[in-house]
């Protein structure tokens, strides 16, 4: 095996932001009950909030005010490289906070992927963010 | 808004098992005390087992006997059309496991992304499988 095609590296956490102003899409994994769950979601970034929009449903029952994870990924089967950006935290219904970090979230331009009424505004505060790249080894 | 381009359907078991099989990337949910973790896999399915290899670390830490979720997903910007595919389940190290479901398991091919030795099987025994496919709004 190549050493070359078998690294892994850890990606600092400037970049980790970096990584996370341009993407879009992203997975929120919330606490059902003692059941884990992943959903995704279309997500802006911006003054240390994730922000996404919902409506009523299980990520607005189950989300705020707990800690979830919260997850960018991706991967090119070209090259074999991928790396993904997790970032654990604590959702914050943010709708009508008059906070001003809420205020800037609720301005970030965020695109729903899914239709239906999506008024709700869920806030992520970042308690750690880590990433990683690496090469497959096939 | 286009009607036709604000659709959201469920996407039926069947047809969720077989985007599974096609698929061989995936993210898994864990719970680590109070706080939901998301990390990428590798994986396979096969006859009711989603199964991945893994090392000493956080998934194999508190992923066994636990419930959790594990989730595919796609996104095709030019079209607008994504789906996703979340699975319930509970987690089992199915390294040794004798019973014919896991030792099917252990001869799915998985390729682990990341490198490192992974000599440790995980299979998800799947207690719900949802899927939607959507178009996007804008």
């Amino acid at each position: 095996m190549n050493e070359s095609l078998a690294s892994l590296e850890t990606i600092a956490e400037e970049q980790c932001l970096d990584l996370l102003i341009r993407h879009q899409l992203g997975r929120i994994a919330v606490l059902a009950g003692d059941q884990p769950l992943i959903f995704p979601v279309n997500y802006a970034y911006g003054d240390r909030v994730i922000a996404f929009r919902t409506g009523a449903g299980t990520k607005l029952a189950t989300a705020p005010n707990t800690r979830v994870a919260f997850e960018i990924d991706d991967y090119d089967p070209a090259t074999g490289v991928g790396w993904s950006v997790v970032v654990q935290g604590i959702a914050y219904e943010i709708t009508d906070a008059i906070d001003r970090q809420s205020q800037l979230a609720r301005r970030l331009r965020v695109h729903p992927l899914a239709p239906g009424v999506r008024d709700r505004w869920i806030g992520i505060h970042p308690t750690d963010i880590s990433g990683r790249r690496f090469r497959a080894t096939v």
